[in-house]
């Protein structure tokens, strides 16, 4: 079955204070975004890898590939795509890349440390049940606003963080990206969530964080040199 | 207004893979416990600590005492007592010891990361609202589960992840903690919740993580280096 995997590279560098889009930051003596790709290609390399980045960004794109041999090893080429105003679109422009049939994951390009494990229990989910959502338990206590200085608590034990990859059959969320856009579509499993596909969760890891702060720069870096 | 803290230091170090508790690892140099008390007498020397230690920590806890010269310095005695069988009563034993009236902050031990401007809001917020209960955004999506296979997506804008300090009225949160204890009760906000109290938010930071395994150890390291 053919394995697709979108990498989603959509956001600026703002909140980190820097003019370089954070995916192009350097982690460990790499940009973000080659150790994300270099995790699909180390679980196969038969990965359809679809880059999904910010139109001001392909000429970094272009340098980075002339510096990085991983590129020119791998035996398929990169498609890459224009992302659009939101993440929602972005990914939408990913999948009118995917031909044909079978699993695709998407992922964000700077969720760097996830692992080949992870990777591979999302496609295997998604291959049975028809997705596989990356999701860790709560450690926090979580809590509700229902309005001004009115909160309640939830039941932690019922909570699931939810990160990526979100793997899914082809099919199933090319369609449910033919909905309109919902502010409520956080993720990817929310949207095919309201098309009314089944969302089966999968173990993630505390360490698959995802990298929008420069604390968690700092953290990237210090769980990658343990 | 009386300032009291009760620092909790239930946990072992078993999902730490450690013989030594958790609260008395090394994290730049000295025991977390230590950095955690020494925020809080940063914040205010005045501030009453109560320790609350399993009693099988308490020569461990003698042995560090005569180890580091912040106890001497601290211009009252620290109180210490001894922790429950679940966390609920290790709060309870700490608040016997809290004689008088004002605000209570009670705060995890493994928690060594919280600002002296962090405290103060939680104490401010206290002290005008009855309650400070120190939370942050959630970064992720959240997910539900109802059931096998069965989950919903919640709103993420709605949910905060509730760190410590919580602090209280004193009168307010030994009222809360008449009541019997539930396993709803995962953090002190809930308690006095059930009790009818008013919670009221105040903004923490990711920073201020709570340390539980061997990678949370790590990101603090990182984190204090920055």
């Amino acid at each position: 079955m053919q394995h697709f995997a979108i990498i989603v590279a959509g956001g600026s560098g703002n909140r980190m204070g820097s003019a370089v889009p954070k995916q192009f930051l350097q982690l460990a003596g790499k940009p973000i975004l080659v150790h994300t790709i270099e995790k699909f290609l180390a679980y196969s390399a038969d990965v359809q890898i679809i880059l999904v980045l910010p139109q001001a960004d392909f000429p970094r794109w272009t340098t980075l590939k002339s510096d990085y041999s991983f590129i020119h090893s791998f035996t398929h080429s990169i498609i890459e795509t224009e992302g659009g105003a939101t993440r929602f679109q972005s990914v939408r422009n990913g999948l009118a890349c995917v031909e044909g049939n079978g699993l695709v994951a998407i992922h964000d390009a700077v969720r760097p440390l996830v692992s080949v494990e992870i990777i591979g229990r999302s496609f295997a989910a998604a291959a049975q049940h028809g997705s596989g959502i990356v999701a860790v338990s709560a450690k926090d206590s979580i809590r509700q606003v229902l309005g001004r200085d009115k909160t309640i608590a939830l039941d932690r034990s019922t909570l699931r963080l939810v990160q990526t990859p979100q793997t899914f059959r082809v099919d199933l969320i090319k369609k449910a990206f033919e909905q309109p856009e919902s502010p409520l579509f956080t993720d990817d499993a929310s949207v095919a969530e309201a098309a009314g596909f089944p969302i089966h969760l999968v173990e993630g890891a505390y360490e698959n964080i995802k990298i929008t702060t420069s604390g968690d720069l700092v953290v990237a870096e210090a769980l990658l040199g343990r």
